[in-house]
């Protein structure tokens, strides 16, 4: 089966999920990410490496965050930007998905950033279009937010380069996390040794051990001794009410405290791919602390946003 | 009576609806959206036509399609864009469609793109607009759509250039249509001799005879020998349900299927306005088919925009 | 107790509110402002003084108006502009505004454009940022709405240089208005010497004379000899039943008619800050006729938030 995220000469042509790409691959992009931090902290305030192309936001769920990062991202690269809000629009008058892409397409739009309540959506428009076009899945449903997973393990390295060395736990809602997969596959891609999920059985995938990590439901066992703790949100909003636990209940059981932070080793950094319930899965103290690297995951996620455009754009980075 | 969308030298100064635009103009855009076709088609990414003016997208009813047509368009000229969705705006704080005009002007737009669910009302606003402000009906009520229509002809001009031995036919939903009428006016003064329009009594307009078309009720002797057929959209959210013909009847009479687009010349062309209803007037074998030019007609759409804001904003496309 | 809204130096930092300015600082803005009138005017279309940067709109409360103002002002300034209605986003994910404010932050925006329907939104985002990020209130409750403030002393200025002479009266709504305390602040702290509010008490602040303006109740004995006249929109959508007068009522007791503005200077202008509820605090004879300057207002609107910006982003102007 070939890879639909790859072209015949094996580089990136659409970026859909860190399920599949090749280490050379995620590499690649974590390198180039490297050379846009300056962009991303404004010492370097624009480059042009996509002037005159026209990126194209392409939101059937409403997201403004992820939105805003990749609007800011496609400037930085000097793109035209242009957003679209499906779901209040055609959609509405019975068009389906691939007719709304492929008038997309006739306006001759370079790029697609592709948001969608469904998994596998961006997958579909990534199949349709011609090959001058790529996709960027920029969160389908429970499955995959691949630039998320790119953006957190560009941050590890920046902070624990040998990634060989490293335990890593992720803890909380892994079921419902499009995130989680995308980490889980990052980390085991670029030869992280050990990556532990921390959950209650019923916040877990059936068969998770297959991805390769260690299970945990106890949080003060999963924590001991980690380099690296990367929260996630409950996903309140993706849950139906019977299986809910309340916000007190979950906090005592999987919230990150300072007590908690302090059985991993001394210099851990934590991790959050926002937005935070605070006092729900992570204690302010901790969001807030000394070792905690949330806002920098922001940062660098602009970082990681331009270098996947600038390679799938046809610039590298090199160019800079 | 004086023309309003023509200033005292002939000249294009706001484009309001076909109906009233002399041949001469007509051509004329229709000639510099042919310089604009490299651009819509992405061989030279921008022009710098209307670099530092500002065109405000003012929409008074939703619709990104067009929307996003006349902000790509504009932004390929180099244009700032501005979008006001002014249904959710001041309208809702009392304030009249010409206060807000009113302020846009003090803002000193430079263009005003205006969609409107109401007939007249982007008349209304050129009328009250002073000189050196320009106005593009994108869309009012019934009424007109005059980029849609130009963008139509331009489409048929492109694949079928001797309009004076065409046979043309309109199909479909002609009473609800901003379109249709658009296009019959456009035809017609084109010099196209021969203009169908197929439809139920239900879906014409009274004395729809008097635009100077042939008036068919049956399909299938509707289309014998036409080289262009132009489907309409069934506009289900225009109509009362009353007069609502149900979706499987309605394919039955006025669905374009293989077996009917056969009755046409064997080269003839199909369009449609989209968004399309599939299985509702027309078959997805014929709009994905060889015939079908209905992708073309989009691309053709920003070349059509880019040219009117062209003309009106001063370069004509000459400057090329 | 420092001024949040000055550096060290003295210099600005924020625009929080007029209250708390410097006349220097005020004098700064307006001087600013007035070498931009020929951008806000179009003789120059653009300026390069933030080229680079990023403007983030970020508006917790809806206003296209005002929003447009500012991104118009901003794309003069050949600034990127970001704009996030956050009312619909994270807010509803149960993120706190200081956590999207971080991320925003971490994003390296260089200014928030800050619209709030709670009093001191604005205060709390500028004490929280780092140095480098300047913040400007956009309106906030029924606080402050300082870039209106300064806009409309702006207009008195152009039209009545000698404001050591003025008498100005504020006709209306003063409880609801969050633009009657900011022109209030500006008046008084540049010399005008005789500000009156002429409203129903159930329409005034408690303790409004602190402020240092002379109360009038009867509208026809508060217009006498002014130079000046500034209507305050009723703010219908601010009010509570039980204290809502009628419009008929309200209109008959002080709305601004032809006759009642006779009782003023023959030469006094009349402002309104938009948007006009004609027919219920002012009649359109006088919105419209001559002695109106309330389309001019929303011209200097655009060079104030010029100017304001421009300071903020380290271009004095000066530059031009």
């Amino acid at each position: 089966m070939n890879n639909p995220q790859l072209d015949t000469d094996g580089q990136l042509r659409h970026l859909l999920s860190i399920e599949g790409l090749p280490k050379k691959i995620l590499n690649q992009i974590l390198d180039t990410a490297e050379s846009f931090v300056g962009v991303a902290e404004r010492e370097v305030k624009k480059v042009p490496l996509l002037r005159g192309k026209t990126v194209c936001n392409l939101f059937f769920e409403n997201s403004t965050r992820t939105r805003t990062t990749f609007e800011i991202a496609a400037k930085r690269l000097s793109a035209d930007v242009i957003s679209l809000n499906v779901s209040t629009s055609s959609q509405s008058k019975g068009e389906t998905i691939l007719d709304t892409v492929d008038n997309l397409i006739a306006m001759h739009a370079d790029m697609f950033v592709v948001r969608h309540s469904q998994s596998g959506a961006a997958h579909l428009i990534a199949k349709h279009v011609p090959p001058h076009i790529h996709v960027i899945n920029a969160g389908d449903g429970r499955h995959s937010h691949p630039t998320q997973g790119l953006l957190d393990v560009f941050t590890i390295r920046k902070y624990k380069p040998e990634l060989h060395n490293l335990r890593v736990a992720i803890v909380g809602d892994v079921l419902h996390s499009r995130v989680a997969r995308s980490e889980i596959h990052a980390l085991t891609t670029l030869g992280v040794p050990e990556v532990r999920v921390i959950a209650p059985k019923t916040l877990l995938p059936a068969q998770v051990e297959k991805l390769g990590v260690h299970v945990y439901h106890d949080m003060d066992e999963g924590l001991k001794d980690v380099d690296v703790i990367m929260m996630l949100r409950l996903q309140n909003e993706r849950m139906n009410g019977a299986m809910l636990p309340s916000s007190e209940e979950y906090f005592k059981t999987y919230g990150l405290t300072p007590e908690r932070l302090a059985l991993a080793k001394p210099d851990a950094i934590v991790m959050h791919p926002g937005p935070m319930n605070r006092g729900v899965e992570i204690d302010s103290t901790v969001a807030d602390g000394k070792q905690s690297v949330i806002l920098p995951q922001v940062t660098y996620g602009i970082a990681i946003r331009m270098a996947v455009m600038a390679i799938l754009g046809g610039g590298t980075g090199a160019a800079l």
